[in-house]
């Protein structure tokens, strides 16, 4: 509340009185999951024509590089595979896979009142990415991120309202180890959210060790496997169109494990998708049904996200752009396809090309992240705090970020039409022998909370306000808020003896 | 062009070559008028609601203060005048308005080549508003506006292509005598761009005088009515449902004139329209559709603009605030009532509180212009520039929000889907014995510029060549970029002759 405007003093007191109260979780404007889909960027035709295009592809060009056990988990589903190393996929087999696929899935947090429960167009937004950078707003300088930062980011996400999960945005550049990267990343993001948490593995034998910790938090494989609030972000494609060898194990030993899976197809627009926005859609659907059929080959009806992440460059210069338009539809467009196969879907948005949390960073992000949630996008990653192309991490956009998902879930939410908005016998009663302004009506009072949504750091001050206040400036204030939360004690770390088990059994690099 | 990133070598000194050819009007990627609507927040049966909910207070509690001259058109027309001295609407009245509404404005430039189309779903973004302070970005000020400021903001505009028409934005605080304002306003704006212009008058007789500067300009009356190249900013409403006594007075002189009306109704939710989204958009369309009655009674099918204008508060303080998701959904809501109607229309977007252009001025301001947008409003009002809630214009946030509103066109234009966008060949040939990625495919270099729309001032290079290029300042860029601009003659200054004619004819404010 950064505001006390001069006005009429009508309802003022009462006004006052309504504000002092509590709002209930459930008086809020918004809350996670809220139901999107209003803004179809593709007609009905379209998507059609964009699956069968998709099917096409599976059918006569297929995936190559498929390790030995996903060959033989895809063709003894039915795939095939050709002289030519390449798996192609029957039309029935992947029709078969979607209508027989898991399509309500439950991402929980280690908090149950965190759990997010994916179907529909219900929108979720949280973190993810691998920036190699933070971007350090008050020197204006991009450094390599580190395990500290990792766990930082975390806590932040952790008390923010609108970051609704916390997949790993940064990677780890202090720790030279692949599995001591792994683990520790896992360990930092764990130990910072209750809140559900995604993370990567480079190799089978890394995740098999991540399951260990994971059982170690949990207090038990049982209790891990019964509520699973970690999720494998998976890039089981190299596109276009080739598995990725590796990541197909690891994908594999998560089923196994239990953890859901993120089918993450990552193309690059005009690199390693086609240039054009349908084009780039149809092999990121193509290869995601793909990865569907190979999940559901492992273990029927394992929780999977169908991730169809494409990005795009600036094809002046081939280097990545994620703050552009064409970025904006390529996610939107996407999210009308999880919604035509009723499958949970995820996505990327909110990326920005700036290099710092400036008024270009505000514009690309909120362009992306409010299309994917009008087009009804289950999960909306990358939606906070990504910088330079997906280069660099920064906290006080993160925490910026909050109030930018803030409003573009309002915008989610919708109009509400019924006979007490429409409002007429409000409006006759106001211009009829009334007061002629509707400032303190039962009604405006009544909305001021469930109706509205109030930003936390953006500032609303009129001017005179702003001088008089010495001219707030909004980084700055994010950097305070920032600071803020870091000086607090975590409420999502480990009991100590938990603590103690993992430190025992894996090397962890933040301190205790 | 910002960025020069290091790649693989492939396909660049051919898209080098297609990067020097020139891109033609017809091969750019955004245009003006391009086609929205695949948003639409309100279903049909919510928008019958909101229709029939109009008409019952339009039937039932009607208009204030209409001045005698209106009462005698409007009741001619067939309304009806109660004891209580409000006008009512009979539902057939308002009914046979819309069926006989002039639903195809043509909005003309000074210069042909910016007339712009509105019908059906056509999108057009431009200025508009009546701030008081221009902000110095530099020395984070807000100080008075003057007539230069406005008519350097004309030249600005004149010169940004996503910029598709001049509505003032600002008044002249140092032109203390209304008529006089009003003219050099007008003259202010006109000298500045030859883009379409839109202007306010405060009486009768001031708008008199406008029109005897446009016969000036346009060469003589006739030339004018042939190709009016202004319209007329109406505030015919205070808003709920009374007629605005002095301002309806202007509308008929300017109808009479063969000036083009904008039928502005700008209630402020909470404060002088109801609280609810769809109450307010109920009241704006019923003043919206009370004004085209009487638009229609004057001069039958004379060109308007149906323009609900409902803004937002912040109903803790009971102060105005533009910068929210609520008031995007205002406006996008507006756009499809537009859309039912079948009439030309617009509202505002583009409205950030933020008092400087920061993060949250682009989130705010791309939010809602996205949205109008895609929702298919025909005249997008206040698109850029417009900070601390409407009190301030800026001059560096214009200049970037013509990156911002052409990146809100890219989304608009959004998805083509045909056999060569899907790209079914060109997977199968990159894939099997291709190159294995599509960087220089044909069809990637050849949707280089058609498809893709690039910033002109935003910032894409990588953190190397950012800290290499010594950081550079996003609104020092947009500073700079200004001082280019104004520091070259004004294609749209009038002919020596005509200057003359008006300079003897009125006091103009402005140097020669």
């Amino acid at each position: 509340m950064n505001q006390i405007a001069p006005r009429r003093s009508g309802g003022r007191a009462a006004r006052r009185a309504v504000r002092s109260a509590p709002v209930s979780d459930a008086m809020r404007a918004i809350r996670p999951g809220m139901e999107g889909g209003r803004y179809t960027p593709l007609t009905p035709a379209e998507v059609e024509r964009i699956h069968q295009t998709a099917l096409d592809a599976l059918e006569q060009i297929g995936l190559a590089d498929a390790p030995p056990s996903g060959v033989a988990y895809l063709t003894a589903a039915g795939a095939i595979e050709g002289e030519d190393g390449r798996i192609r996929f029957p039309r029935a087999l992947i029709e078969d896979t979607i209508a027989r696929a898991n399509r309500s899935v439950t991402l929980m947090g280690r908090d149950p009142r965190h759990d997010m429960q994916l179907s529909g167009t219900r929108v979720h937004y949280g973190t993810a990415g691998a920036a190699v950078n933070l971007v350090d707003v008050d020197g204006r300088n991009y450094r390599d991120c580190t395990v500290q930062d990792l766990h930082d980011a975390a806590r932040i996400c952790d008390v923010l309202d609108n970051i609704h999960f916390v997949q790993r945005p940064m990677v780890c550049r202090d720790i030279a180890d692949n599995m001591e990267m792994d683990l520790n990343t896992l360990y930092a993001c764990c130990a910072g959210t209750t809140k559900h948490v995604g993370v990567s593995f480079t190799e089978r034998a890394f995740a098999r060790k991540g399951m260990e910790m994971l059982h170690l938090i949990a207090g038990g494989e049982a209790a891990w496997r019964e509520r699973p609030f970690v999720s494998n972000s998976n890039c089981f494609v190299v596109p276009p169109m080739k598995f990725a060898t590796e990541s197909c194990e690891v994908m594999e030993e998560c089923i196994l494990g239990g953890m859901p899976i993120l089918l993450l197809s990552a193309g690059m627009a005009g690199a390693t998708a086609p240039s054009t926005i349908a084009g780039a859609i149809v092999q990121a659907t193509a290869e995601c049904l793909a990865g569907l059929v190979y999940v559901n080959a492992v273990k029927p009806g394992h929780p999977a996200i169908f991730g169809t992440w494409p990005f795009g460059l600036d094809l002046r210069t081939g280097a990545m752009t994620g703050g552009s338009g064409e970025q904006a539809l390529l996610t939107a467009g996407c999210a009308q396809m999880h919604r035509f196969y009723d499958l949970p879907g995820g996505a990327a948005a909110g990326i920005t090309d700036a290099k710092l949390p400036d008024m270009q960073a505000g514009w690309e992000q909120m362009c992306s992240n409010v299309m994917a949630g009008l087009s009804g996008l289950n999960m909306v990653y990358e939606a906070a705090g990504m910088h330079a192309s997906l280069l660099g991490f920064c906290l006080e956009s993160l925490i910026l970020g909050d109030d930018l998902i803030g409003h573009a879930q309002r915008c989610v939410r919708g109009i509400e039409v019924d006979d007490e908005t429409l409002a007429l016998e409000q409006i006759r009663q106001v211009c009829m022998g009334g007061p002629g302004h509707y400032l303190g009506t039962a009604q405006t009072l009544a909305r001021m909370e469930s109706d509205y949504q109030y930003p936390k750091t953006a500032n609303r001050m009129s001017p005179k306000q702003w001088v008089e206040m010495d001219k707030p400036d909004l980084n700055a204030a994010a950097t305070a808020r920032k600071e803020a939360i870091l000086s607090q004690r975590s409420a999502a770390r480990f009991a100590p003896d938990v603590d103690a088990a993992i430190r025992a059994a894996f090397r962890i690099h933040l301190p205790v």
